[in-house]
């Protein structure tokens, strides 16, 4: 599996402290993953840098020949059922030798429901 | 516990599918929560209904002496930190009876991480 890269795709803010969070996350994850992943990066899908398109090919140069791209978003609207997959294609396309796959988007996991319901004092 | 209310709060969007989801999301909450709360609904800042006040308002007339707001956010921005409170503040006044607290927004659970890293196969 250590050909594989995460990349952890937010939507983007102007707000920079939005963006760090997202980084923070990244950063977290990267740390509870261990050695399961090559990388464990993150891109913006605007507003933010890196670009979806950049951040895939910061997972190529680390070595991957798997990405695996998982939308930090709560609902299944434009950007994750048109934007992602557009940009996600025009790299596949320039990387046939590396397996870009989309995962579901944060907000359809089940366990969300309890996740919520387990913050509540 | 019974006198309390759980109102999640979520953007709202001008597609229908997305507002569904966070009202699928409220029912699955409420099966999940047996009779811990005396109402489970959501509301939303913008763009859909019903508003955060009329939510609110809701949950008094189903009875609640609590009523606990729980953004469905995932960043710590304007709408979290001033928009979501402005809105509890109006009804807050208007009720001053009930007692209207406003949790940690979603994005800001540490345990995020660790459920985006087991959806990965």
């Amino acid at each position: 599996m250590m050909s594989q890269s995460l990349l952890l795709v937010a939507h983007g803010s102007r707000r920079a402290a939005s963006n760090e969070e997202v980084e923070a996350l990244t950063d977290k994850m990267r740390q509870s993953a261990g050695d399961r992943f090559l990388s464990v990066r993150c891109a913006f899908l605007e507003l933010a840098e890196p670009s979806i398109p950049d951040g895939i090919d910061q997972c190529i140069t680390d070595g991957a020949k798997e990405v695996l791209v998982l939308p930090y978003f709560l609902s299944a609207g434009r950007h994750v059922s048109e934007d992602i997959p557009h940009e996600v294609e025009g790299r596949q396309t320039a990387h046939a030798d590396v397996d870009i796959r989309i995962l579901p988007y944060m907000g359809a996991d089940s366990r969300i429901a309890d996740l919520l319901l387990s913050t509540v004092g």
